[in-house]
């Protein structure tokens, strides 16, 4: 009963906040607001600011690397196939399509620190002209994630070809391709090694686009922020997606042929109300109840 | 210049907030403001309701059983040896001490949803003397960290001994001791494998802990959420601290010796100011200006 009243709570927040269903788009962080911070987000002072998320970024590149040197012989794909559920995965054939490992770019493979502070310090929402504005002219103000460079140039010397799966918008390849090289992570070709929004279909969910990588390569290995970055089939509310990704098959993947780096500054994992954040057999009541504060 | 500013106005800010310069004393987050919030920030959202978060969790815990299992005939201690400095990493010997892995407890075996959701709610702001009635009340409204359950049964049954170096007060070991069996993680006995604050020396920094644990136990893995976890040399300001986490030595302990949990809601990755977080050589003036928005 909670649960469903939270549920409305949300559809009827996401709808006054103009969100769609789909996990990968942009949702206001705590920046979505007015007056201007007097320090960066605590999202934000964390991802882009951290010693301890650089740490959390390096550490699943390392881990990335060592899984896939070590999947290299088997040549098991982390994609799941058409008509696999979360229940039962079961994964894309590799037949002798040349080895491959799929990347999400912003907040996976780069760090958006130019946009994020011209948000935030203006106290800005998400406005999907002005980051249309930063696809065509940021690519001197990312940076790569930690790890993601030396993980890059590890995978190349094992003969594995990096590939981007991106909203960024097709429309603006040339200039997204420049922001990848600018970043130090080598160079992406358009339909080749790196795939837009609008190459495939013009939705923001990427199984379509996955699909046809998988057509092409064989995937060992997926990186990401959003869980839209492997696969369309999370759905539902926050407490219904946290639990399917901890279902054993799924949990499985995550340090194996998945790979998730730290975001909580926008996307799927910043939403949710008190219910669906907290549930009701994990409260606790300070017992010197509000007098001390 | 700026930088030298930057560092007095959080020095500044650090004071008026009571706080000292240690690692791993709390900082309050974007919940301490006296206004109730309609949502949980998005921090919290993040960490306690996110598939990402749980993902992320259950991937560092994938990867320190998978290294221990590959480390545990070489033996090899994770923890630094008196004198080790960052540029020059030494490891304390083993000898034929047992082995063992070495755990922070909160937001790294536990997520503290109890307290949390009290402290959210209610608007107010981190308070020591309710953190101290949490610890001795709180063991029902823990829930343990995504994937550390199946880690610590996987460590166990490899012959592993799990040991907790928590800044929990000794005055409440046996309540700290039942929050962790509460949440599944088996049991920790007060001076042989749970060690708390006031045990060796009354500091929230850890090395003395660390290194009496290193006399009894050969600590091949050590997994925490801050950096004050894996050793006191991380000082300095959030750039240089973000810095010394990704020099070569250190970047190379991400996901093989150490292990780090994700946590945006508190502690020593939340903090920093707009220079600290977003270098000069990475903004991004939109060209559309303010008329946009």
């Amino acid at each position: 009963m909670i649960r469903s009243t939270s549920l409305k709570s949300l559809a009827i927040a996401a709808s006054l906040l103009g969100l769609g269903g789909c996990a990968t788009v942009r949702e206001p962080g705590p920046s979505a607001s007015a007056a201007p911070l007097a320090t960066p987000p605590a999202t934000m002072q964390y991802l882009y600011g951290s010693a301890e998320a650089a740490a959390a970024s390096a550490q699943a590149y390392a881990a990335l690397t060592g899984q896939v040197a070590a999947r290299l012989p088997r040549r098991a794909s982390a994609v799941l196939a058409a008509g696999a559920t979360l229940d039962r995965l079961r994964f894309a054939e590799c037949g002798d399509r040349p080895t491959a490992v799929l990347f999400d770019m912003d907040e996976t493979l780069v760090l958006n620190l130019g946009y994020e502070y011209d948000e935030a310090r203006s106290g800005a929402s998400f406005d999907a002209a002005r980051w249309g504005r930063w696809e065509q002219s940021g690519a001197h103000a990312v940076s790569p994630a930690p790890g993601a460079v030396t993980a890059l140039t590890a995978l190349r010397a094992m003969g594995v070809t990096p590939i981007v799966n991106s909203n960024r918008s097709a429309a603006n390849a040339k200039a997204t391709a420049a922001a990848l090289t600018a970043a130090g992570l080598g160079d992406f070709r358009h339909g080749e090694t790196m795939f837009l929004k609008g190459d495939v279909d013009g939705k923001s969910a990427k199984d379509g686009r996955r699909a046809l990588i998988a057509q092409r390569w064989c995937v060992i290995a997926m990186a990401g922020d959003q869980l839209g970055d492997f696969s369309d089939l999370f759905t539902g509310d926050p407490a219904a997606r946290r639990a399917a990704a901890q279902a054993p098959a799924v949990a499985s993947m995550w340090g194996s042929g998945w790979f998730i780096l730290p975001n909580p500054v926008y996307g799927s994992g910043v939403t949710g109300d008190w219910d669906q954040v907290f549930p009701m057999d994990k409260r606790w009541a300070d017992p010197a109840g509000k007098g001390g504060r």
